[in-house]
């Protein structure tokens, strides 16, 4: 039977940046087979949302690779990631249970070689938490906010500062939380003004975007 | 056939107030019948969500009648309305489209004696406008909080206020608004500890439950 | 890399009560870095839906800890519970599958020194086990109301008592109870009037809300 | 072009009763067709659902048909509907807004040839409208329980009484009521034993099963 | 702390059969001494959805309890059940997927004292199947019909025979089918006449049902 | 500012059949605008879902378009339409309220110059009426089978007869119809093999599939 | 009473722009009271989803007013709005039905200075009109996408070109279209990397998101 | 007790193919008495979605039986199967993790002697792969198109290609994917003309759909 994936070749010159591979639902035989096919061409490969075991398998082949548990980021640097200029993103999540989906854009942001940093445990119950920091939210490019339960911390933050902001839903809840939806659809219907919002858990996806705005800046 | 409705006689004795009267699915001619029943027996009667066209009708037949167009309250005071103490309600509402809803609860409490007050256009795009007036707010004994859109606020207060906080999500919004549901669920989901919900559009369930709360203080 | 949390120091000044920890969705390694900062200040800490393996691993760091399997209550009481007045809740379930919410409420009541009593299985498909009760009903200052299935018991009691209800829909049942959901808006299109709900099975939020009513009577 | 429709001409020797006519997606035009045939076969016929407009028109042509207003039901009796035994059927409802559908059941089993009555208002907000019933109540021999809102009406009902008990939801309420899908779903996970559900606002269809099971008696 | 359950002892009394116990979300160790009040009480007892590790320790203790794997039915015959006249209840399955459903009535209705019989695997894909059935069907006072994916088997037996028909959706198939939803409102939709519904999967449902239908015939 | 739209000119070349216009959702101006451009290039074109009011507009300007009411189909044939062999479609309809999306199909295919007939009320409610013709049924090559409430329809067909099934869902019925969503979600998850199903009301859609069909025999 | 608005004076200092006004669910008289404060203060207003009927009345009021039928929006330009840069956005639709919302985002980028193109109905099913325009979408410096019907527009174009690209779902479609839920889980769940998105029909929202990555180039 | 299942012998007769067994939710004592029932007969059997551990049990009582993980496909071929002439069949998979539901297409298709083939990962997002492949898919009779997150895949080639396209949706992608609803739901509401579409993740319903239309061919 024929080869079951087939390599993007051009993409990175369409848009900027390789596939990403999403490592979920692929079996650990199509895994080795894709890392395979990448490093034989000499290419770097980012794989998101892989579970633990799987991963595991995957670092004892090459031990060159990175894998962090909260995320389920799993990176493979086949060639030195540059850097994409000076522009700063900040991911401001609302609770200590968003760290796994705080990390994925993190990690993302760092294989795009896009500088970041995580703002921890800022959500709205405890506001003076998040006005302590406002100065420091000020001095980034791009805001990615990350929060789960009732999502209302891209709202607060729209309604304060100027810049680009990326809402992420987490899965973080129970009950009405509906695993993200009530926070995703809380961020959409957002009373501030100019929100974007991006997949429930979906840090990988927050950071292209963000990767493709500070693209903007180094035109 | 027989009557088509029963007064529950006994329900004031019991729970501490009369049955009140959904007006919205309700033909003018049964209410017609409901509102002479009352009358006849000299109490008051609270109709609620009644449309303006049905409205129109039942005030000419009862000249004393009161009725107010964005909440669709209609009262009739056979007798005079007895005062429930000092306690005091605040209402907070997050937009100026929200006025329908604050308008419920107000004159629910009116009707039960209870004295409250609307707070505004206080939502969280202007944090500001919020903060400005926290002062004012400890003042309240309890909060109804009315807020549409992405629902936020009564998170945001709770984080801030110790009193009990009734949330009232409104149907305010398109698209993810989901017609008031996904305030609804965000209310319900908050990250904010103690806050309890009534149904969408629902300032009279507010009122009513801030009066269960209110009599407490008057035991 | 920073701290991954924030303790919300001036929470209590502001709300009367400390934050309280979230423990389904966080790991092990975090739950023990939090505790330690707690217990370092001398502080009390109350985690939610703990799940039993993790309970486990905490409990042998914390001897004086208490942890309640049904519920997922954990608490570590650095320092003595304030009794919060002679006030007293009375928690009704409507059956005893609904023991574990009916214990978070308890249990969160207790950590906040808030007297409180679990009225068992009183469902309304036996509607007599109830009104057997009433009298003992009549006794407590607030009604936290615990049901699964079609959760008609708050609709029951909000016509017979006076007090504030606070309906706890729980995730019992299957099919159309939709893992609580039907439950939850049961409560919150109950024909009876002033009954506020929280979030499906959020016996913690319930004993939260209540606690913000007890706190209206100490003023 | 053909006829577009066919009447099913054996049906009430197969299941003891005809065809019925679902009037609301229909035109005017092709219900004059549909009538007309029934008329030439000398056959009675039942038309559900239909709207104020269009059955003024038909009630022109055909001058001793019935139609009733709230409940939409238009009957055209072309022969004698003959009785069918002593057996008799209570209609119960929560409240008066629920009388448009318990009107549909009644028309219907008198277009049966059925004994009914209909015990108007006596939802669970005021149990002792219920209580002061019960004797009554005993006397049927199949319930039809008719309740929007939260639907808490037949499982209060299926845990006092042993007779077969329909219940059928109805769309009065608004917000959580879910144009009637709570209380759908709050009947069919009841509590209480061995209830039987029906289609939101179906009065037809639980007049046509309380037929079924009248028909039991008969045998 | 007080007993966690009330057994609701007149409810025979009322409705002609005892409390039954839901299963699925109790621990052992509350349906050992739930049993254990019975046992003493020297009355039988029924419990559903039962899991099979949970019954295996059961059935260590109650060497005479019976339980059916399929159905998760777990009785406890502590004295003789009576018979309930000659009436028969048809048990029709659409698939043999079905069989757990199926049997969860046909065991419940022999604990009630009623005869049945299961018409295996009779689906409308096969229609003829179903329609060489149909003489046998004839023969039975109510049926009770099961089917999972799209539901249709009570649509088409409700045009082909006059009995009672009780649809009861299984969870059986998977996308579309959504758990059972889809075969639910199929049912409840049908545009057969006169069928009712139970809740997913409630084979025991559905027996009460029959079983009210089947106690007028004795009355 | 530019024109509002572009004719895809090269798609009857790419798959066969020219571009459709939506009507529901375009202003008479629009639709105004691109009747005339398809006039000027002498091309057909059909328009779908088109409300009367402007369907009479636009009939005033082209004296010899097409328009059907029940279906809201609207056809410009400015050259003739040229037959696609002798393939013929039976278009099935499961009662008289599904009039509009059988005829929508009907005159699409028409349209497209493929022979159909619609099969009137066959409806599973009365097997008998579809059993009569099930030999007529045998000589199409396509069939599409058009069903609301529950969309039995398609399932029963497709266990008895060999040919492409193309179910339509329809809109029709109320409550748990859920505006056609039950009848699609029925139709996709049907225990019958090989059946394929449009979106809700799409008669035009099932046109299309059928007509993609017939031209495999035409290759 | 007090005034029902509270205009948020410091919004501009804070995030680069004023409060914009909701119009739907707004009464004209508290539209008239808004805008009189505005002018009052001789600032520039934008109302967004403004009804034809609210407008027409508003517009004799304000001479010098703007108001566009299809997008809903106007605007009172009490001061010269200031350009924004050099920066572009492309605004690309699929369908010449989403006229509404892409007329929604020009006409709110011109109140906001920045210069915007609408490329209309260049929809997938058609792809060769995308591929035709896509040197001149590869010129903006920012893309606003805008799809009802399956959405598929913004994953095409995500996967062609690198900007940043906000996507919007609209309301046109029927059936599975579900007023545009379909097109938003659709464009959050893209294959396509990077892509950000907005509530549904929400052109104003996706153009404000746009003004906040334009004025990155602009720091 | 009777057997449980019931061989429908003349489907074959009818259709054109023999019954399916759904292995997913059947006990391997049920499947065991199934595949003896078939062996005995000297008939051919086709099990769908069987889990693996159940499938190797049976592997190990028939030695000739053939079983695919990825796709849970397991056939049993007693006599040999019959080529359906010279059509050909496309499978088209939008990305490697479709990998089991093409297989399942695959498998099925060969069972039935259809002759197919599947062109692996050319997702939209990577337009070129797919463009690439366009003069190989034009030499299919039929194409069945699979893919999960958005599901744009068929829409894309709906616009490019005259065959029959049948949509396979599968449960691919997180959060907003909904476990396979959003494509199933973005593919009915496909803006491109006269795609059908299956359930969610069934490959094997595509390829019978696929076999009914190929069967055309041949008459």
């Amino acid at each position: 039977m024929d080869k079951t994936f087939i390599i993007d070749e051009e993409r990175k010159q369409r848009i900027g940046f390789d596939e990403v591979i999403y490592g979920a639902s692929k079996s650990v035989a199509l895994l080795k087979n894709i890392l395979k096919e990448y490093s034989d061409k000499n290419e770097n490969v980012l794989v998101t949302k892989l579970q633990e075991d799987k991963a595991k398998v995957l670092l004892k082949i090459y031990k060159n690779a990175f894998y962090e548990t909260d995320s389920g980021i799993f990176t493979l640097a086949n060639i030195k990631i540059e850097e994409n200029g000076s522009a700063k993103v900040g991911i401001i999540s609302a609770g200590s249970s968003d760290i796994g989906v705080a990390n994925e854009a993190y990690y993302t942001l760092s294989y795009m070689g896009v500088q970041s940093r995580i703002i921890h445990d800022v959500g709205v119950a405890g506001l003076h938490r998040l006005l302590n920091k406002l100065e420091e939210l000020k001095t980034f490019d791009v805001l990615i906010v990350v929060a789960g339960f009732e999502g209302a911390l891209p709202t607060v933050i729209g309604g304060l500062l100027p810049q680009p902001i990326i809402g992420v839903p987490t899965s973080v809840g129970y009950g009405s939380a509906k695993e993200g939806e009530t926070a995703l659809h809380a961020m959409l219907t957002s009373c501030a003004n100019g929100i974007t919002v991006v997949n429930i858990d979906n840090g990988y996806g927050a950071a292209m975007s963000a990767f493709r705005m500070i693209k903007l800046l180094n035109k």
